[in-house]
């Protein structure tokens, strides 16, 4: 029998995210893992934590030296810092969570955290959003109309309540039945984890 | 040329790094690598930085819930969630300078670690002091009155003083060259990264 997909669930803005947004893809060809692609805004459940990395300046230097190195271990593009925080933070996201009802949402994300962290433009500025969105074959006006619609905000403040029932306090999370990995450095554990809860 | 060792800094105290005082033997032998054992405190850098795991208990709780299964992972006991956080966090440290100024740290640090998680008494009470003590053949009162010693009060300063000029903020962290790797699960990047730089 086909297992459950493995629940991911994200923000775009989130650094490390970006290895695993990147990762996906190669980890389900080779293992046979499934991912459901699942935006929240981890920013509103850190602000409640009173969990504020940018008030820990030399822990987060170091986070982004290592994902830096980590993202060398893994192949994936890494030039400089982004800029970060996004500033744009819960636009890109209600964009994944349309993306996530339309079935672009990890096309999208993709899209994003690449142009986001290679050509520095960050994801929810307007260029990213209208770069991101064409390339996927996507309208743009269309798309900024729905994220901007009272119904996606419920489905964004949805996502983010059932994150925070499911006791999820930071991104990326994957969930394998009532198990929970936090960050890009459990994904093999939360692959491994589902593969042997058979 | 034989490499310079891998400076492993660590409290005794720190959760996760039962896991790295329990694998580095095995590493060694494995990889050829070498740690030298830095006894600091992470608390007091901790509270510096407003720090505060206690204060957020979901994370806390799945924090110990991953180490479980990453103990399960490297085939280390665990049993149930062990007493935290230490009320002898600092005599503890100090019998671990003792010991890296006499030899014998990596042998203390051991014991205690695996008194505490295996059969939960708390590293640095009268009775894991003892028995650590003495399985690793050192007499306790000698051992206590340095421990006390003005003398090892400021060699405990010192290492704190040096994790802090190093810009290290948590334990275990794996020091190579001027690269820092915080956390057991960054073992692995530590060892990489001291292979490959030649």
């Amino acid at each position: 029998m086909a297992k459950a997909p493995i629940d991911f669930w994200f923000s775009i803005g989130s650094m490390y995210t970006y290895l695993s947004v990147m990762r996906l893809a190669e980890i389900e060809a080779k293992t046979g893992a499934r991912f459901r692609w699942r935006p929240f805004s981890v920013r509103d459940i850190m602000i409640e934590m009173d969990n504020r990395p940018l008030s820990k300046p030399l822990k987060l230097a170091y986070m982004w030296r290592d994902l830096e190195r980590r993202a060398a271990t893994h192949g994936l593009p890494y030039k400089a810092q982004p800029s970060y925080p996004l500033k744009n933070f819960d636009l890109a996201n209600r964009i994944a969570i349309v993306g996530a009802e339309e079935g672009w949402c990890a096309d999208y994300t993709r899209a994003a955290y690449r142009r986001w962290f290679v050509e520095h433009d960050e994801a929810g500025s307007d260029s990213s959003t209208r770069a991101c969105l064409g390339a996927i074959g996507q309208d743009s006006a269309r798309v900024l109309a729905r994220a901007s619609s009272e119904e996606i905000s419920t489905r964004y403040t949805e996502a983010t309540d059932e994150a925070r029932k499911l006791g999820i306090f930071g991104a990326p999370t994957f969930v394998v039945g009532k198990e929970l990995f936090w960050g890009d450095d459990r994904l093999e554990d939360a692959v491994a984890w589902q593969h042997k809860s058979g």
